[in-house]
């Protein structure tokens, strides 16, 4: 069988976690990675696969099946996938909720005009999150949705903490508050406040001669990222920082309670425990890429989201072998 | 917008559990409970809606758009789903897991003839945890599956319970031990042998003058079905198995652990805490029956698994309220 040959457009933590969920399916081969640096200032882990500037792909690169969009939602992936969508099956994470519709809109645009096929909003969340959140209001029509995050670490509340003045460097985990998520698996149907759902904890390198009470006070009184939670802040030095907290775990939680129509209960729970943030949605990226390969083959053009792919596609066993061995 | 037609065939608890999951979706409507009992003495909790014969489907029914078979998978559903799928779209229920491909290929057969859509081995066990132990293979290629039931009903264990002389009445409870979920959780990707993932408890009614010694050991030493676990018998009254043991609880794990071309670990946990076995399932079977619906309008026939169903399929929802809203 032709393994499925798969491209990689940026080179951070997702591209690299990408590279090396590749060398966990055998039927997927890399067969370049795309950046917009010096392609001759980049040393990319596998051997022998070529590592070639982004303008290439615009010229249009051949014997690509699927190119795998590892830019950030920001930014890059709002001009990166519909820009892509037209020439290459692509796969993207954007993960900006909101702006989802508009996103989809434009890559549907591209992908079909181009006759390629395009899945946006890949991964965990939005990504197996989203399939459990919608696939439990299907099961439990009367019911209530819970989604906890963490223990992990936000990127963007570390951001924000290293934007006050005195900061040096800093990181930022959400964790879930364990009694909400009792209360929920007790059936109690809470109603939770942000505050009750989740702590923010921080660990925080000081400039030299920064004034950590005032540092403290700025990051737990900061509106929207830290005033609605019960925030804990730790003055670290940037060499612990560095041998603790380096790694980027994740994970959480999404529960769907509820009842049938004569009153009894149910509880659908699906949990995350990610060492690696990156390298968990990298996995999920390539297994979904393995999918869009298979439905651009069939003709499918457009875009689509986790909602659209029939589950047997991720698979890169026969429907016979599933059947037998899975169901 | 025009309801889905639903048939109901087999009016046990999952035929009633389907009826009363319909007044939950309404976007389907029940229209017809079928029986292979005199449908004079069958009394339906939904008013207007008739109660017909079985044998009326083998003559042929028009108006209805999914047929949901509620037959058991020891004898009902092996003869029954083919025998509807050529003239019906149908959903059934058949879980004997060790049977699944030779009644895919006679369903898929008369399905195929008929111009109909068949939709097998729906529910949540073979199904939803069907979906997430294939998933959890797909994203986590190097990893560990674990599938726990429980706290539950095993209804082959209660029977076997019963046929031994001396006893009056029976439940048996399957119950996953903690101790081995949490070692997976903890990502100890234990070796776990039978007696060390369940339990099971025993109620047990006596009859008139039998030896309790007697009927305790001849359950512990029964092979295969509690030989190998370590089993719990509690001697009570008729009485108070009908007051404390007459609900159908359920559930389980499915858990995935792997890891990482690097070694970073990971862990995929689905859990399902139920109140009601039956009703669980026919919320499911209706969620399915609204994507048979919806699939054979699109002219799909034969027979498929929860593989090969996008799951966008299972809401009434437009695929544009779903992006907004659940991705």
């Amino acid at each position: 069988m032709e393994k499925i040959r798969v491209g990689i457009l940026g080179y951070g933590n997702l591209g690299r976690g990408v590279e090396m969920a590749i060398t966990q399916n055998p039927d997927m081969e890399l067969v370049g990675v795309f950046t917009r640096r010096n392609p001759e200032d980049l040393q990319i882990a596998t051997e022998g696969v070529p590592v070639r500037s982004a303008a290439d792909l615009d010229a249009g690169v051949d014997g690509i099946d699927v190119l795998i969009l590892c830019g950030g939602s920001a930014t890059d992936l709002p001009k990166m996938t519909p820009a892509y969508a037209g020439k290459y099956n692509v796969v993207d994470s954007f993960d900006n909720h909101a702006n989802i519709p508009a996103h989809f809109a434009a890559v549907d645009a591209a992908a079909g005009e181009g006759g390629k096929l395009a899945l946006i909003s890949c991964g965990w969340d939005p990504g197996l999150f989203s399939l459990n959140r919608m696939m439990g209001n299907c099961f439990l029509p009367d019911g209530t949705d819970y989604t906890f995050w963490g223990k992990g670490v936000s990127q963007g509340h570390s951001d924000a903490i290293r934007r006050i003045p005195g900061v040096a460097d800093a990181k930022q985990y959400t964790i879930p508050v364990d009694a909400a998520i009792e209360a929920v698996r007790a059936g109690e149907d809470p109603e939770l406040t942000t505050r009750q759902k989740h702590l923010r904890e921080c660990w925080v390198v000081l400039e030299e001669g920064a004034d950590a009470d005032a540092v403290r006070e700025a990051i737990v009184t900061m509106p929207n990222y830290f005033e609605p939670y019960d925030t804990t802040v730790n003055f670290i030095s940037q060499e612990e920082l560095n041998r603790d907290h380096a790694a980027m775990p994740h994970g959480g939680f999404v529960m769907r309670s509820g009842k049938s129509a004569c009153g009894n209960r149910f509880l659908i729970e699906y949990a995350l425990k990610l060492d690696s943030n990156p390298q968990f949605t990298a996995l999920v990226l390539v297994a979904y890429a393995r999918a869009v390969a298979r439905l651009a083959q069939e003709g499918q053009k457009g875009a689509r989201t986790v909602f659209d792919v029939a589950p047997g596609y991720l698979s890169p066993r026969t429907a016979d072998d599933l059947r037998s061995n899975f169901l």
